[in-house]
């Protein structure tokens, strides 16, 4: 029983933990529960259960699979899903007209062969890269919807009655979703790249500022006891880039859906954001690199004379892109011109010409920033 | 009329490239359009539609929603699916009972409180890191269940015959895509997975196999004009490495779920090749650095002194990683000791050794490589 105590009070920190990092997720919660207990008033009021009888259900259903936590993907859903059964229904009413034609005997037969048929290729064609990302559960629903037409409609005489009520209580359960989570504290997709992209600039600027004085402190301690956790837990920050594509495709495309909001356009060009990303990850690939150059076998090598030479050019390179990446952040964020930013370049360029004569290993991560700067300026 | 036509033409040759990819996309969508008809027949046959009446249509929603491209896939979404609506099932019930202790006109008030609170508890467990990895399709389909069991049954009279009838032809559903998806041209989450890394350690291997010759015919000839555009591609295989941890880790997910199967048991270590996949990608990060010496300012700078010092023993070095990574691979694809690959291993340090006196810069991406064996041999 003890056990069972602590670990109840594990979850309970864990819980108050996911809060304290996102209070939006609770936020969330609410939103999907109270879209939830609106839409389910269409059972508890006589009048409206008179309109819509049991295809009140569907209503239900849709609030709980298409509320999701960014606006984009709600949209996203809601319109796929909204237009995946319109189409599928009405194919769906189309077969079993058809199918009509074949008897009492042959109907069963040509609708088992329609179904199997669509079925076969809407499958297939969820994977196609361009509908996999965009169209994947609209897809979905139609072949959901095209079946449970076309079977259901066997037994059923007032088909299109049937197709109408759910169509509209599925078009009440999203636009529910859609109002709740576009007004109520709404969480968008586009912010969300927007932020995440600035925030993995400022992490790179982050390691380089520390990189620097690291480097050169280690050679010259011969240990790396000058490392206090505390400053290598801040350099490692940049780790988490290394990982972040799949999220930062997900959230342009949701952001695709999103309409004007804030500071951004409908048509935002949030291709560029991922551009932008691919070349921070790249940088962040050269910067994993470095930092295993501080790790491993250069410890304990002690200070060679060339490294006494490189010493002061690296520095001041590092620290003055450094300066340049938080000036692109910052930049990005407010969404201006990076003009300072240029300076910054400047130097940098500078520096590494100080440093070629000397040795080129290092010029690497610089590189990229050059290449940086043009993608953002468009932006 | 003509561009139609020569868009038409284009889809289609992108299927037909889709198809020959990967056949299994095609066995894939014909098991899905299998399953669904099977199980319309639930439908069209008189004395099945008697027994379970418009509650087929369950079956063929879970088949369309749960049927997946792998074995694990399918199975964990099932089994998540079972287990929801029934644990869901017998909470709406327990719900419905305990609101109607409060009279007609408390009834739906109570009902929409306990709607409200499990719909915002339930949400919220959703971002639990745990829940969401395995269970994240059950905690959707239990907020689905419990609403529409809580309030349908506020109208329909035979609340438990309808519960036990959704259950069973969710679980009629669940087993036809278990069946279909187990016996016919299975696709198993494990073995992709397997495949994936032997695939990824080939891919270090051919860069490596390339690279130290690239690299010094390129500083030998003063230009890249050497480098054929045949060459480049085949040497920069090793990208795609760098974007697989999503895939790496939904596939070891899914393999959790899946029985034994060939050469694999039923708690297969699948975190080990997790662990291997990191290992693998941080090489690939360090090759990308290198990969970019050879297309980047080195160029057109003539052989220096030291690097022809550096020659023999860097090419050396690079071949022999090459050959232990692909014994790796091919121990890995046996699943037998890689033996034969320590012989590399020890060719290779002492390359590195003669190698260290003339310059660090390189030896970064070998470290890793002793990292990799450890890790490989438990597995």
């Amino acid at each position: 029983f003890g056990r069972l105590k602590a670990k109840a009070a594990d979850v309970g920190k864990g819980m108050k933990k996911i809060g304290q990092d996102d209070p939006r997720i609770i936020v969330h919660s609410v939103k999907v529960a109270l879209a939830l207990t609106i839409v389910s008033l269409f059972y508890y009021f006589r009048p409206l259960y008179d309109g819509f009888g049991p295809s009140g259900m569907w209503a239900v259903l849709t609030v709980v699979v298409i509320f999701e936590f960014t606006v984009g993907a709600t949209l996203s859903k809601a319109l796929n899903r909204g237009l995946a059964t319109f189409l599928a229904g009405s194919l769906g009413i189309g077969a079993e007209y058809l199918a009509s034609l074949f008897g009492e005997k042959g109907e069963p037969i040509v609708l088992g062969f329609l179904v199997f048929l669509l079925a076969a290729a809407s499958t297939f064609t969820r994977f196609f890269p361009h509908i996999k990302k965009k169209y994947d559960y609209g897809v979905l629903i139609f072949i959901l919807t095209f079946s449970l037409v076309a079977v259901s409609g066997y037994r059923v005489e007032k088909i299109i009655e049937l197709a109408h009520q759910r169509l509209s209580t599925i078009i009440i359960g999203g636009a529910t979703c859609m109002i709740i989570s576009i007004f109520l504290c709404p969480v968008w997709a586009g912010e969300e790249l927007h932020n995440l992209i600035a925030l993995n600039l400022e992490k790179l600027a982050t390691f380089l500022e520390g990189f620097g004085g690291e480097y050169f402190a280690n050679s010259e301690d011969g240990k790396s006891a000058a490392l206090s956790k505390d400053d290598q837990s801040c350099l490692v920050g940049y780790r988490s880039i290394l990982n972040t594509k799949a999220t930062e495709e997900s959230l342009a495309n949701f952001a695709w859906w999103e309409p004007r909001h804030g500071q951004f356009r409908l048509r935002h060009p949030w291709k560029l954001y991922l551009k932008v990303a691919v070349l921070v990850r790249q940088c962040a690939y050269q910067i994993e690199t470095l930092n295993g150059y501080i790790n491993s076998e250069l410890k304990g090598q002690g200070t060679s004379e060339l490294e006494t030479k490189i010493e002061e050019p690296c520095t001041r390179m590092s620290s003055e892109s450094a300066k340049a990446l938080k000036e692109l952040a910052s930049a990005l964020k407010t969404m201006t011109h990076p003009s300072a930013a240029d300076i910054h370049v400047q130097n940098c360029k500078t520096a590494v010409d100080d440093l070629k004569d000397a040795l080129e290993a290092f010029t690497l991560g610089k590189s990229d920033l050059l290449e940086i700067l043009p993608a953002v300026t468009v932006a």
